[in-house]
Formats: structure tokens, C-alpha cells, sequence
């Protein structure tokens, strides 16, 4: 085994601070490997990991030796095999079909360009068709945690090799579920992102108008710095996305005011039986309930047409427009069940295919309907945990049945974040999935450290502690801060202004010590005026600083009367944000209320403080 | 000919205003009407017209009998008979089809909301399958100045009545161009909106992913007015749209900074041999040439493989989706060259759908990048205008040539505005169309008044003086005005920071004279700062006030360093406007410069004022 099992991006960061070298750490990583396990389809050899170093060091040098610049400096990683990458074949799991690409996935060349080391290709449903993880030539991939249960896929070389501790980040891919359900049944986090958001350029299409790039790692927080090197529009894939300068301010998409969650979840759940299941769910939804979150019954009949509508109705062409010449030709090469579910394409017709389309559209609208009364929706990722054998007797059913709480969600425009959520009976994982619309991947992440902080499972299936998860901001798009002293503080007439902005509360503080507050006169509601004085000749002033996005900060200052306005202000720590600041002849027949320390205090007639 | 002829919303107002009824002018013109005209399917009888009216009093009514509430009080309008209006049958231009519609569609109920009144269906191709206006068993539709030659379609008959001037507007639909070619053929404004600005609730389809309700009027100002009481997310249309809130500030669909227009036109245009269009275009250009705009020449390959891909791909099985079991039935009851067209629908599976959606969207992908350099495309509405006889003799052909500029508009996504340019020197007269990203369409109508008032051609058929047209607000999002003083003034240091952002100069003015200037020490570049004061003591001090979306405001002001901010600025008009403000510590050791008049003086080294 080798020294760095089960270590996460951080622990791989700490390792090199303290002066390791990728070529002793990886290499002895890669020599650890046993080339018959199943998971993977392709290693590297020590010519490739020679020339991924090399690369590395290229790397480095175009950032001026900086490692700082290199977020995922000398992490190694592995990537599904359908996902080029130059030096492997590409096989989509299935010999026949693989072909040497010339280039990288964008994905990968910009993670190669973070840093991280690409250590080998992994096993998958072929042509990413189930989400079983049996369906492939090179093997069915065992549960990380008992072997005779599916790892889930169609991801589920990736997922067994981040479960297992060999490399803390995995591509996988997802169009119906293959990001999320073998996290969830391997104790991961796999992140489903809005469509778009990951370029699937050098990617093998499974249903390429729903296909999405997907991250399996050990914890939220490398599952978000994966992210963040691989998101951004790319020119070269026509289904890339730009995120959206603001969301919308009404529609479902939108962030909900105040610090409460509410999380939509399945009113009638559907467990084909599984009552282990069944139990984790009801024990995490009682330890969701403990959590500032409200959780909310929906009828989930929308939602469960969509998942049958991607797979009994025509987006099986989307899979057959991928393969048609080559199954015309190889077709004897194929795994049977993949081959008979392709080809069942030759049914539907265009008409058939618009028709769809025009239900998924009205589908979508009665869940965008549901979702505008919450903030996300909470599922279990899979509603069961099959053995092999189980799936072997019955591949069509069992696999229908893993995607009950994932075929919808690439169809309905959402993005999704599979976490662990205990364990169930059997000392199987169980896994919950946050679902929100496009564009909130954040915010999901969020909400997943939450619950995590609070109910730290192991990592994988490695015995290792869950670290601290810290995430990143919160809101999407791009944000403001503003430090607010009067009627905008919280339960003040003028908050309400700042909430219907989607503005979060970020820190109650002080100003510096260089001013003074006064009651303006004449204001309705009263309004204090901030202002900056020489040192020695004020005091530290309480504010709230808010965090809002930058798209409706513009309308909030429109909003502002004379005398006062926005410009910077100094905080006790020396930052200077924006807030409220007060023209001078505004303080003509003002009172100064600089000794209450605050408007609170001074409007609630307070002592001096 | 009834007193009405002719008349625009405006010219009905006037009436009103004046003491007319309703009863009065339109029972006038309804009697007026020849219900042997090709252009109508039906018309308003004495009792549907009482029924109307009766309507319309109560809508009235509704508003407290305030008539400035109902900005289409009276004003009479015909729709095209692939819309549903209660009172009458909808045909789609196949008396086998025909049913008698529940309710109002919904934009036939937003403006009778608004007052206007409905007094008729109008001819069409065939289920909207035409851009010819003769697939009709209801006859064809002659053209407003030339009755041999076509009126062009489908929506044939309301263009007609509109140009004759018998009702002030009328409604189309456009999939293909079906809201433009007519519009082009008759000398009239064609407004077809960004898709799901308007509803296709109560619309029988075409191609229901890519319908449009579209707008036929006189003048731009006709148009943009119905087009404000039809705008607006409909929740029971599952292809409606919410206007975004804010515009990427990347991508294709952006606004660019500066008053010169680039307009992208065709580098080659085709002609099909009709050398008087040809003529009239370059006319047309060298006229556009004149305002103040650039023409770009572009290479128009992929528009006219995306105008293809409509025409000859797959969604013709959108038709079919709409007719298919009446087709079944009652294939002998419709246009032999509708259901031949339609018909071809069973040639495209289900693969070659998606396979034709994937190139769509990379064609869109090449097209806005296309766009990115210009604000707009300018194209021939049509690059033809054949006789009746000529398409009885080619129906298919010469009907896919008036296409070429319309056909890929809607699957690009993009908004279209077709104008009157002018009259070839067969007397017909020659239409171009502005085209842009989703949501342009307000700053589509700025740049059409531009040149209408810079060429007012005549109103329709009608030998009638165009007036004046007055656009509303150009940009689509919400905006927020500025008032400028220093750095940010036209040509200096900081102006690139509003033009970055769109902001568009609305006018150079002076603050009130309650104000002084003051050099701020210490500022890079160099900053004032404006001081209000009391009265007597200050004087008018330059501004420019520009205007900028609402969203892209809060990053300006974030922008903007201690002891500057933004707040309310008094004009000297008595307006008060967002403005740059300066806390009273700001002045500290800062030079008055009030006698300049205006920070541009002062920097400039002029005499003070």
C-alpha cells in the first residue's frame, strides 16, 4: 500500500510543502497498482508517468515555478475511458471501438494545466450506457465496500478507484446518473454540474444534447477545486454554456431570502423494496431536520415522467446517432444488453422525438413550478443497492430502477451534488443527492458541507476522518459586499431591501475607530449618517456586512436617498468595503450618537454604550 | 371607405380624445369591409361587433373608466386564423379543421385586456406552411400594390389589411418568416419577437419549439406598442421565457459600447436573378451608410446551412406532430402542397433528429460568433418577389427562395425586425430586416426609427406620410442613470468604465447651483470631488448623465475608491439622479475649482468660467 492512501487534494498539497516530489510520491502510487483490478482499463506506464512529469514540470515553469499558481499541483488522478486523453487509447468499453485520440479532453488538459497527474484510464457500462457497472468487456467493478454488490456506474472504475483511496479525484461522466449513482453507493461525493458548465469536448457522447462531465472525490472540498479548474465556456464544444452574469431575479432558479433552507423531498419515495434503504433515508432526513433546513413533501409525478420519458422514449437515438456505423459493423462486438437498449432507436421517429421534446418542455415547467418553493431538492441517490449476480439475472429492471432518483435531472436542466449519508444496516453506504436549477452548483456545495460538518462519515471506503469541509462563496454569480449601520440592519424597516436581493448575511463588525454616527434629520424610516474623522475623534461604529450579487447591488444603490449614498468604508480590520457613507451637509442639525456604539442601540434607547 | 382608413394607433387615440366612439368608427369600418376579400376568413357580424364592444366597456369598467389605462382603447385588429379567438371558428386555413375555440389565445386576450377590439380572421398558408400566401383554399392574397404578384405568408391576410390600411395592426405567426416576408412585400413593420416573449398558448402549431406570435403595423411606434401589451411570461405555454434580468456581458448578445451601429450584412447576397431587388439593396445600403453606422460584410455560409437545415431537416415533423391524425383522416381535405411538404416528415427517424439538432447547435455556435463583432444583422427581407402565377407554376422552389434571409432566424434564437427600405422601380416595394441575439428587440426598434426618420417612406399601400418615430427605452434589461463629473466624463481616464458596461451618453447638463468642485488631493488619475452647498453659495458644475443596465451598476460602484461614492446629484432641471458624491473628509487639503465651470475646464488649463 502506498503512503498515500485515501489522501485527499490537501493532504497531497502538504506533502509537497514538505518537500516530497511528485516523481517519488506518484511513483510509488503507480507502481503500487494492480493492473487486474477491474476498475481500470488502462495504467500508466513509467514512459507515460515519465512524460506526465515531464509535462508537470512544463507546467510549472510557464506559471514562473510558482506552485502556488497550480491549484492541483502533482495530484493524481484518473479519468473514465470515455473521456480522451492523449498516450491511452479511448475505448468507451468496448475493444472494437477504441481509437487513439491526438488530443486531450478539454477537462483534462485543464487539469493537466492545474497541476494534477494523469495515472490512468478507468472501466465503465459501455459507451457509458447503464449505471450498473457490469456491463463491460473488462469486467464488473465490485463495491468498494462488499464485493458482490455493483459499484454502480455507468462511472464505476472512477468511482471504486477515489472509494478505495488510490487517487482523490475521478472523471466520470453522467447523463442519466453515472456521476451520482456509484458515489452514492461507494460513500462519495460526485458532482453532476449544471449542464455546460464542464466542456464535453474529446468526450465519447452517450445522449450529447444531456451529457455532462462529472467529479468523484472524497470530500466537497476537492470536489470544488476540481471544479473550478475545469469550469468555463469552451468554444470547441457547441453544447458549452456561459454562466449567466446575474440570475434571474423571479422564476424557479432563484435564491431564497433568509437563512432557512428549504429542501423539497419525494412525498411517496419508491424503494422496490430495499427496506435498508429505506431506513438510512428516514434516519438522514431526522438528522437533516436538526439542521437549519426545512424539509418539504413534493409530488414527485413530474419529476418520475421525466425519468421514464429519457428512458423509454426517443433520447436512446442520441446513443444510437453516437455508435450507428460502428454497431452496423461491429455490432457482434458490443455487450448485448448495451446493443439491445441502442438499438431500440430505430423506433421512434422524428415525430415521436418532438413530441417528447414538447412534454419534457411542459415536464419542466411543472417542476420549475415545484422548485420555486424551495431551495433544492433532497433525494436518496439510489433507492437500492443490487448484488452482481441480482443485476446479471435481471440487467434491464435492476438498472431502471438505480436511475429513479437521476434520469430526471439533465433532462430538467439541474444541477446535482451526490453526498454520503451513513450507513445502512448492511454496512452499505447510503447516499443523498442535492438537486437545484442551472447555474447553482455553489450553492449546493453549501448545503453539502453543512450537512457534512455536522455528520462527518468516514471518507470512502478508506477508516479516515472526514476533514473539516470548507466551502467557497456561496452565491454563483459574481457578489458584492456591502457593510450596512442603519435601517438596513437585520429586522430593520429597510432589510427587506437586502433579502429581496438574495443579499446573505456575512458578519456582524465595527468600523474602524475613525468615525462618528449621527441621527440625520428629517429621514423616514430615521437613518443614521457614517462619518470618517481623524483618528483619536471617533469610535468603532457596529455594522452588518452582506454579501449580494453584484447583477442587483446597482438597483440597491438606485434605491438610496440623498444625503446618503455608497462608498467605501473602513472595518475594524482594516478592510474597506462598500457601505453607507453621508455628504457633509447632510449632518447640518444632525445629533451625534457616536457614544451608543451603534444605531441599534441608539433607536432601541439603549444606554451608551 | 370609412373616415378610419389608414389610421394609426395614435391617429385612433386622437379620435377618441376628440369625442368619436367606438361604436361609431368601428361599426363604420366593419360595414365598410368586403367580406369577399381574399385577405379575410371571417369577419365580425353586428352581433359578434356588439359582443366586442360590450367587452370592451367592461374592460373599461375594470380600470375605473380611466381610457389612459387601456393605451389600445378601441383599436381595431385582425389576427391571423391559426390563433384562437373566442366568437369565431379557427381554421388554419382548412374548413375540415376548423374548431370553435374555449378561450381566447393569450395574446388575443392581453389586448382586448388593452382595449383593442377584434373584428376579424385572416387568410394563410395552409396550417402556416407557406411563405407564398397562396396555399389557401380561401383564395390566394393578392399583394397590396401589384395584385398579380403574391402578398407573401403565411401570414398573408393580416398583412394585407394591415397595409390597406383597414385595421391599424394585425397579428401573424413566424416559424420560418412567416411574420417577415408579408411584412417585406407589403411595405410594412414586421416585428417577430425574441421566441417566448410572446405566448403560443391558443396558436396552432407549426413547429411549436420554434413558433413565434408576430406583429404586423404601419410604423415601428404601432408595433412596439402592441408588443408591450403582449409581452410577458405566460406560465401556461410551456415554451414561454423570462426575460433575463441582466445581459451576459459576454457572448454574442451583447450591447457594444459606442454610438456607431455595426451591422453585419451578407458578403454575397443572392438574387435568384431579381436584379430591381438587388438595386433597391444597394440603394438601401448606401442610405444606411449615410447614419451613423458601420456595414460588415459577412459570411453569411452558416445562416444559409442553418435556413437549409430548417427546410430540408427534420423539423418539418414538427408539422406533422401538429396535423398528424387529422392528416390521417382528412389528407384529401388540405392543400396538396402542404400535405406533400408535411408528408415528407416520415423520412427523418428519431437519429436523424438529434443528428440535425447537434448541427443546429454548432451552426448557432458560428453564428454568434459572427455576431460578436456587429449589434445587429441587416438582410434583404426577401431576396425576391414573385408573381402569383410564377410560385403556382413552382410552389416549392420559389417559396424556399423568399426563405433565404428568414429561415434561420428562429433557430438561431434571434430576434428580427423587418422594415420598410424604400421601392424597387417595378413600384414594389423592397423591405430589409434587422436581426439580433434573444432579447435585443427593443434595441432592434431604436435603430429601425433611426432610418425610418431619416427615410420616411409612406405608410403601407396607403398614400400617407409616415410620422415621426419615437422609440422607447433601447435597452432591454432595466437601467439605472449616472451623473458624471471627473474622471468618468467622455474621453477621460475612467470613461472606458461605463463603456465597458454598455452605458449609452444620454446628455451633457449641469448639476443645480447648489454645488462646488473641489481638485481632491492626492487621487490617481487625478479625481474631483462635488460638494453640495448651500444656496448662493455654489454654482452649476458640468455633468454628463449616462445610462447603463441596472445590473451592471453595482460593479461600477464597487469600483469606486474613499472619499468618492455614489448618491443623489440635484440637475439643473430639478432632477435628482444617481451621481458621484465625496465624504466631507474628502475635501480636506482639496483645491476649490468652482470657477471652472466643470472638471474638463479645469483639466484642460481653460480660463475659469
Amino acid at each position: 500500500m502506498p503512503a498515500t492512501l485515501g489522501w485527499t487534494i490537501e493532504d497531497w498539497r502538504k506533502a509537497y510543502q514538505s518537500g516530497a516530489t511528485p516523481e517519488e510520491l506518484i511513483g510509488e502510487l503507480v507502481a503500487s497498482l494492480d493492473t487486474t483490478d477491474n476498475a481500470w482499463i488502462a495504467l500508466s506506464d513509467s514512459t507515460q508517468l515519465q512524460a506526465a512529469l515531464f509535462d508537470l514540470s512544463g507546467s510549472l515553469y510557464k506559471v514562473g515555478s510558482d506552485v502556488s499558481r497550480l491549484p492541483l499541483y502533482g495530484v493524481p488522478f484518473a479519468v473514465k475511458d470515455n473521456i480522451d486523453a492523449t498516450g491511452f487509447e479511448t475505448t468507451a468499453g468496448c475493444p472494437a471501438y477504441a481509437y487513439t485520440p491526438d488530443e486531450d479532453a478539454t477537462n483534462v488538459a485543464r487539469l493537466k494545466a492545474a497541476g494534477a497527474v494523469l495515472i490512468g484510464k478507468t472501466n465503465l457500462d459501455q459507451f457509458a450506457t447503464g449505471l450498473v457497472g457490469t456491463r463491460s468487456p473488462y469486467g464488473a467493478v465490485p463495491n468498494a465496500f462488499k464485493p458482490e454488490v455493483i459499484s454502480g456506474g455507468s462511472s464505476s472504475g472512477s468511482a471504486s478507484v477515489v472509494a478505495r483511496g488510490l487517487v482523490p479525484f475521478a472523471l466520470g461522466t453522467d447523463t442519466a446518473g453515472s456521476g451520482r449513482v456509484p458515489a452514492g453507493l461507494n460513500n462519495l461525493v460526485g458532482l453532476k454540474p449544471t449542464r455546460g458548465l464542464f466542456s464535453i469536448q474529446g468526450v465519447v457522447p452517450a445522449c450529447r444534447s444531456l451529457d455532462c462531465v462529472s467529479v468523484f472525490a472524497l470530500t466537497v472540498n476537492d470536489a470544488g477545486l476540481v471544479a473550478d479548474a475545469m469550469a468555463g465556456f469552451d468554444a470547441d464544444d457547441a453544447f458549452s454554456r456561459r454562466a449567466p452574469y446575474a440570475l434571474p431575479l423571479d422564476g424557479p432558479a432563484i435564491r431564497r431570502p433568509g437563512p432557512v433552507k428549504h429542501l423539497g423531498i419525494p412525498e411517496h419515495p419508491q424503494w422496490f423494496g430495499d427496506q435498508q434503504a429505506e431506513a438510512a433515508w428516514n434516519t438522514a432526513l431526522s438528522l437533516w431536520r436538526e439542521q437549519n433546513v426545512e424539509l418539504v413533501p413534493l409530488d414527485f409525478s413530474p419529476m418520475l415522467e421525466l425519468a421514464a420519458l429519457l428512458y423509454e422514449g426517443p433520447w436512446v437515438a442520441e446513443r444510437h446517432a453516437a455508435v450507428e456505423s460502428f454497431m452496423a459493423s461491429h455490432g457482434n462486438d458490443m455487450n448485448p444488453v448495451v446493443k439491445s437498449i441502442i438499438s431500440n432507436a430505430t423506433r421512434f421517429t422524428a415525430t415521436d422525438t418532438f413530441r417528447a421534446q414538447y412534454r419534457k418542455e411542459e415536464l419542466q415547467r411543472q417542476i420549475d413550478e415545484l422548485l420555486a418553493d424551495v431551495d433544492a431538492l433532497l433525494v436518496p441517490t439510489t433507492p437500492t443497492a443490487p448484488t452482481i449476480e441480482a443485476v446479471n439475472n435481471n440487467p434491464v429492471t435492476l438498472n431502471s430502477q438505480l436511475g429513479t432518483y437521476t434520469n430526471f435531472v439533465n433532462l430538467a436542466d439541474f444541477c446535482a451534488l451526490a453526498i454520503p449519508a451513513g450507513f445502512r444496516d448492511d454496512g452499505l453506504p447510503f447516499g443523498v443527492t442535492l438537486i437545484s436549477g442551472a447555474w447553482k452548483d455553489t450553492e449546493l456545495q453549501h448545503l453539502a458541507c453543512q450537512w457534512l460538518n455536522a455528520h462527518p462519515t468516514p471518507l470512502g471506503a478508506i477508516d479516515k476522518r472526514r476533514p473539516e469541509e470548507t466551502p467557497g462563496a456561496e452565491i454563483s454569480t459574481p457578489t458584492v459586499k456591502v457593510a450596512v449601520v442603519g435601517a438596513h440592519l437585520s429586522g430593520m424597516p429597510l432589510n427587506r431591501q437586502l433579502t429581496e436581493r438574495y443579499a446573505a448575511l456575512l458578519e456582524q463588525t465595527t468600523t474602524s475607530a475613525n468615525y462618528c454616527l449621527y441621527a440625520l434629520p428629517n429621514t423616514t424610516p430615521p437613518k443614521p449618517g457614517l462619518k470618517r474623522v481623524a483618528t483619536g475623534e471617533g469610535r468603532k461604529i457596529l455594522v452588518e456586512v452582506w454579501e449580494m450579487p453584484a447583477s442587483a447591488f446597482g438597483s440597491f444603490v438606485d434605491l438610496i436617498p440623498a444625503p446618503l449614498g455608497i462608498g467605501k468604508v473602513e472595518l475594524a480590520d482594516g478592510r474597506w468595503v462598500n457601505g453607507f457613507i453621508c455628504e457633509g451637509y447632510g449632518f447640518e442639525g444632525a445629533r451625534d450618537v457616536t457614544e451608543f456604539g451603534g444605531w441599534r442601540a441608539f433607536v432601541q434607547g439603549s444606554d451608551p454604550a
